[in-house]
């Protein structure tokens, strides 16, 4: 019988995004639960290094831009993974917009391996470098994510297709 | 007669932040008015390289970090200003929170070479390295920003006082 799409790949569900949760795959960049300091005559509170940002690689240099992206219905079928082998990848919501977060462990792209989050939107993710994840999945209608990434010369996109298409939801 | 204060300060203005009028001082972080090209299977628009970061000097990089400022009452009275020597330094509102930035032309801190512009919300702004500016003017409570400036060894903060106070309004 031939696959008919979505009615035959698995069904994965997020769990929170929690900074321990995400840890294998990079940083959450968030306020809530971390250590502040008071500057600005204690007019501000500055929650520092929240990212490892690491974008030098082959002379690579910092990179800021704004992404507007669609939002996408739910259960959202992916069938492919992307991955950056010189730079890390940094995505903040500019505003409280929740977005589903996908990676996926090293090696076969197996549905076991894949795992998804759940941005409450005042979380934004950092990827570390060589993470599997997929691109933006942005639950609210144009969304906008403050990205800070690697600009350079050199390859620094792979995508992988799924060893079997899976669904996404919340 | 003695100076009592607040009654006697030159009172500024702002203008409308803009790319134009901003470009002595750095970068305005925003989408308006910006080329785009579309990427994730045409659901996305990507805006790059909004802003210059410039954090390398002396062995610096790249810090991602979130300011909470409380809002400060208008007008307000500004009696110093800072700079930072060694590194840009950029924030952009985690939401559509207006604020006040007020740069200064290089030299004596006079009233005459203080400028004051007013972020609709949706702009950040990338102070260039060494350009005189006030530390944040929020106008919402509890406004976040996410600020991309220098980690690193290096005396990369200087203050100086003005050579008269200023008010600063919208």
């Amino acid at each position: 019988m031939p696959d008919n799409g979505s009615t035959r790949a698995v069904m994965l569900r997020s769990q929170a995004l929690t900074a321990q949760a995400f840890a294998p795959f990079g940083d959450v960049i968030e306020i809530d639960g971390r250590e502040s300091h008071s500057i600005n005559d204690g007019t501000c509170r500055r929650y520092d290094d929240l990212a490892c940002i690491d974008v030098t690689a082959q002379g690579g240099r910092v990179s800021l831009s704004i992404f507007e992206a669609d939002s996408r219905p739910l259960p959202l079928r992916i069938e492919l993974l992307e991955r950056h082998p010189l730079g890390s990848q940094a995505f903040v919501p500019l505003g409280p917009q929740p977005f589903l977060v996908v990676v996926a462990d090293d090696g076969d792209l197996i549905s076991d391996r894949i795992h998804v989050y759940l941005s409450c939107g005042q979380q934004g993710v950092n990827y570390r470098r060589n993470v599997w994840h997929h691109p933006l999945i942005a639950l609210h209608e144009r969304a906008r994510f403050l990205v800070v990434d690697r600009a350079g010369l050199g390859p620094n996109c792979e995508e992988r297709a799924l060893a079997e298409a899976v669904m996404v939801s919340m």
